[in-house]
């Protein structure tokens, strides 16, 4: 295996394959990446056996072959090679080391058999179908903050994807929850997706596949079967294992009648719940939510510490039902808000009921809330 | 105690005071910030016990007092209002809550009695000079990479400030060591420093000076006596112990005879260095220089991932002494060269010996290197 590439395109191809490695694991082969120069075309793979990414890199190769080589050194010497550069890699074959040179400087690099690197099959993936790659990042990033991290409940450590029926339109639903919230966020049905089985996509994969989308337009082809998830975002394509689980019946949990609205400006709410919960510094700080006619009382408190209070008055909040006092963990409020772009609404039904949350000018995206004693 | 203040402003203030209390202490008072109004003027007061920080903050006053309040929590609420706020602090006396008001937001701190602050008094300093700005940063930068960090040798767990002799011209003179490295740096003697005592100023001290030092110009006024060194950088006085201990005869470890010179531009090399040690991701990984006449080889081995050289010649490197190898840590090297503007100046003896670096266009700092064997 023989080519020349450019630094700045060989670094890229490098940075999303080595993101996928495993920084610490026991079988040395899974800290490689495989580069392969096949009918004159070069290829990266990396692999942790749940997630692979194959890359297509240009470069002007001069014989085929393959081998393997530490991923992470690999990047950490092409991201040191001056701006401009031109690499050049080979390997002979066989159990020779691999060469790498630019300029003046040459490593030489041991290089694992590509036999014993694992290679992971998609199988058949007989659902097919299409979406816009900004349509893909706003599912994700409206979801992704519920998933679960508790590892015995492995079902909700992931995004829910599946085809659904909402209010007699079709449409594709990412869900997430962890059971303190849970995001449901949807997009119009692509075509091809309407006879797909509800797959839980792992936050690994997720979170993999989000970084692969900041660089991308156009559409992603997404092609899956009951175990496994493949996404070609441009030269790219990541193909996953699924969660092997049931996910819980979302629906049940989402409360159809909470009459009481509340609407607020994001930046507004935002802001005042990092100021009253700046009082305490534990994690899991609730703060207050006391509802008057047009008037939102804001307020936390730690007995170490002392308290802290803001209002926020019909200037900037339009409520006009019952008072109502009711508390949410500061940063479960903040991952919420994080996703609306300007007015936030809040449809309550008690002080101790789930509470759900909306952009005001966007229903394509759910929230559900579970409230904390204060 | 009762006073108005710009956000900005305080803000400010707090930064710095917070910076020197100790997040985690297990006496609660110090986890505190002494907040002060005497004649119309408001101080605020930090201390870990080591270090104490006094800074005048301008404000408009309207009670005296004096109360202490949880300095990271003030801070992260006063950074958390909005831009151009003002904020009025209010403590009426005795064992009252410290009340803050800005807009519609208030909170109240729970206020430990100034009766429990520590007072760190300075004692009587005999010894005071004055010290551009610029110049104590320049002594700090160059030299505090190379303070121990092992406990067990406190004596050179600081900064070595004294008086010296250099070539016939009295000097101020900053040393530290932490045995693999040593950083000698020169600063020509301000008036009334002739006198003092060789002192040695701890890490930590040298640490926080060095973030008030990155916003004035003009100059620092120190004065010390045995035990205690204090800085006033603007409105700020800090005040320090001192480490009580006897810093070694450090000019001994500087080879005087090392005349085999190498010249080599300051980005050449680090950029050098930094690829041949990405082959090993060891923390102390060695880097080997081979030298002959004009020319450089470095490499750098690791029995898991392979090897790397990179050679620089006679268009980057100026070398005609005998043929020498020789090893050093890469950290080490890379830590020297930081400091340095363009050109680095090497003088070795042997492959074994201490080595001197220099800038070439600058002989105030010398700094002094051990090999390591490769």
């Amino acid at each position: 295996m023989k080519f020349k590439a450019d630094r700045a395109t060989l670094l890229k191809a490098l940075a999303h394959v080595q993101s996928v490695v495993e920084k610490r694991n026991t079988i040395p082969i899974l800290a490689n990446v495989m580069i392969t120069v096949r009918d004159g075309k070069l290829t990266l793979t990396a692999t942790d056996m749940e997630i692979a990414v194959v890359e297509d890199v240009a470069a002007s190769t001069t014989r085929n072959g393959a081998c393997t080589a530490p991923a992470a050194t690999l990047y950490e010497i092409v991201r040191k090679l001056p701006e401009g550069a031109e690499v050049e890699l080979d390997h002979p074959g066989g159990d020779a080391q691999l060469a790498l040179r630019s300029g003046r400087y040459a490593t030489s690099l041991v290089a694992l058999p590509t036999e014993d690197f694992p290679s992971m099959t998609a199988g058949t993936l007989p659902n097919r179908f299409a979406l816009p790659a900004q349509a893909l990042r706003g599912l994700i990033d409206r979801t992704r903050f519920a998933i679960s991290t508790e590892e015995t409940r492995y079902y909700l450590n992931g995004i829910y994807l599946h085809a659904a029926d909402s209010d007699g339109v079709r449409v594709l639903r990412a869900v997430a929850t962890d059971g303190h919230r849970l995001a449901r966020v949807e997009e119009p049905l692509p075509e091809g997706a309407g006879s797909m089985p509800g797959v839980i996509v792992p936050r690994k994969t997720v979170n993999e596949l989000r970084k692969l989308l900041d660089e991308v337009t156009g559409d992603v082809d997404i092609a899956l079967s009951d175990t496994r998830i493949q996404f070609k975002v441009g030269t790219i394509t990541l193909t996953s294992k699924l969660i092997d689980g049931t996910f819980p019946e979302y629906e049940r949990v989402i409360p159809r009648d909470n009459d009481k609205v509340l609407r607020v400006g994001k930046k507004d709410f935002s802001d005042a719940v990092a100021r009253v919960a700046a009082i305490s510094s534990e994690r899991s700080r609730p703060v207050k939510l006391s509802l008057a006619r047009d008037l939102l009382v804001l307020s936390a408190a730690s007995a170490e510490q002392g308290s802290a209070t803001e209002e926020l008055d019909a200037d900037r909040v339009k409520y006009d039902s019952s008072p109502l006092e009711i508390g949410f963990q500061a940063r479960y409020l903040n991952d919420i808000t994080d996703q609306i772009a300007e007015q936030v609404e809040f449809r309550f039904a008690d002080g101790a009921a789930p509470t759900v949350v909306q952009d005001a000018a966007d229903s394509s995206a759910l929230y559900v809330l579970m409230p904390m004693r204060v």
